[in-house]
């Protein structure tokens, strides 16, 4: 039996859609026993409405819900909220293999930094989304806002982490880790990409195939995009804002006149197969990468189909030994030999 | 007579482009007149293949050409270059009221700088498109490439430039701003976000509305975004990227069966009026704004009707009065009141 840990309160739709995403991934897998933390009764009342099996699921009464707007810092001095109280679980018991939670990202950050803790040498957790491409794979974006300032020392780890990620959530074997910047050619950026493009061309076990696009994350050949958390967020963000744009648009113009109408229930499968092809939510979520445990973001406004494919990636990559992956891959990588300290 | 002057060898398609595209912009715009820089002897050969009124059309005949691979500072200094004798021409003479070029984006920045010259006070040129929103409109990103590093005091020169190019290309009487970043709180960033916002707030004349994020580039109400060359760049080209993703994934699923086959002829019109929607090329090219003329860098895989369109949008910004418009705003700003020296 693997244990999970779930976030009852987080998310514009907690409890009621938590408890419906728990209750599917209980029936997804035979094999995954899940504890809630959150109001009892308002989560009991909520798995009231289902059948599933009792003996694989747990509550953890938590009288207190981290607000969006709950600066991160102050949430994590909360211990009985339901995310601190998961963290605090999860840090201490060794049979808890990870957490999913679709709250703050500000607090789920804090939260796995004070509480749960790094991987001995990473300086800093990285947000990591797998974004769908045109080869109907991913590409995986780290880091996309848990850290808006970076060091080459940083972004190098970021290209461990996803690179270790994209093997055990994607079965990749040798990941191809892009860096991104504004320009193709190896003397392309700032200060900062110049010096980590020296130093992941120099890097064991990692491919390193040289600097990308912004539009390599959606139409390119990569599978690891490194970034630091300010452009990450731009770029995630404005793939987000292009996606939506284009879906309005299409809804608006396949349904401006009686032969569109017409020709869209005759299309009705294809368009079905291309949104479900551009579903951000498919993969689960986003990694926060670098901590001692598996730790998933879902989407604030989460439906229960993503809070089940959380759950699932969660449990997946934490069957493939993401955590002794990075070690490794850490270990072989000797970072602090490769960097001089002054330019970590 | 407005005079415009084209670099008639820049970009993939040149001059064929450049020139089907100069012969359909005189035929739209009777006051119009075009000189053509670049291979006389090619350029004549196409232009002997349309009709057109030969008394608004001029050659000035120059043997090289720039080619994507050349450093932009050693093209500077070819002044046989196309485009290179067009900013010489551009320069020299008053009634020349603007440059349209298709070539590398580096030697059209660099040109720009050290032959053509910005406006007093400007601190540095900005490349600014023009992107189509979902409220049918646009909004203009600035600066997507010029400056991979900025400070606080170009971001604000950038939110007047673009300011003006929105009242002088869009109509848009009191366009507003925002600040490309990872987030829309006030404190949210890196300390040149966290300056940059303090000093934009102060802005006499600029309709500042906050802190912006990727997705407010395409869905958002917003009609300049501010931002550094290199965030702006990610910006643009994930855009770009997501962009080509779903209309290859449109493209597959749309003739994956025979009832979306059926479908999609039904949908013809609609289809087609989409794509225009999210057409990039329409609104001509990217402005370089900051230089003491207009100057409009068309994409480099421009066909003629993107020529066309970015001799119609430099033609209509140069009547619009954009340099005047920038003059006026920056004397009104007082920027050097507003940021201390140390902090530009």
């Amino acid at each position: 039996m693997d244990k999970l840990i779930l976030d009852g309160m987080g998310g514009d739709n907690a409890p009621a859609a938590i408890v419906e995403g728990a209750v599917k991934a209980l029936k997804d897998d035979k094999n995954l026993y899940l504890i809630i933390t959150g109001r009892e009764n308002e989560i009991k009342a909520e798995l009231a409405k289902y059948k599933y099996d009792t003996s694989r699921i747990e509550i953890v009464d938590c009288p207190d819900v981290i607000g969006m707007n709950d600066s991160p810092t102050e949430a994590v001095r909360n211990k009985q909220s339901s995310l601190m109280a998961a963290y605090w679980m999860l840090k201490k018991e060794d049979d808890i293999c990870g957490l999913v939670s679709a709250g703050s990202t500000g607090a789920i950050i804090a939260g796995g930094q004070l509480i749960l803790g790094r991987i001995r040498g990473i300086k800093r957790p990285a947000l990591c989304p797998a974004i769908p491409n045109v080869n109907n794979g991913v590409t995986l974006l780290c880091d996309c806002g848990a850290n808006a300032e970076c060091k080459p020392v940083m972004l190098c780890q970021f290209a461990v982490l996803a690179s270790a990620y994209a093997q055990a959530g994607f079965n990749k074997t040798n990941p191809k880790v892009g860096l991104l910047n504004n320009g193709t050619e190896e003397h392309k950026g700032d200060p900062l990409r110049q010096e980590t493009y020296k130093y992941l061309s120099e890097m064991q076990g990692i491919n390193f195939i040289g600097n990308v696009e912004g539009r390599d994350i959606n139409y390119g050949d990569v599978d690891v995009v490194v970034a630091d958390g300010f452009a990450g967020n731009v770029a995630l963000k404005s793939i987000e804002g292009c996606a939506k744009m284009i879906l309005a648009t299409m809804k608006k113009q396949f349904t401006s006149s009686p032969a569109a109408l017409i020709g869209a229930m005759f299309m009705h499968g294809a368009i079905k197969r291309m949104k479900k092809g551009l579903d951000f939510d498919k993969y689960g979520g986003a990694l926060l990468l670098g901590l001692k445990k598996v730790v998933v973001k879902s989407h604030g406004s989460s439906k229960p189909a993503s809070i089940a494919n959380s759950i699932k990636n969660a449990l997946s990559i934490y069957r493939n030994g993401l955590i002794p992956k990075v070690e490794d891959m850490l270990a072989k990588v000797d970072l602090d030999n490769l960097i001089p300290v002054n330019n970590e």
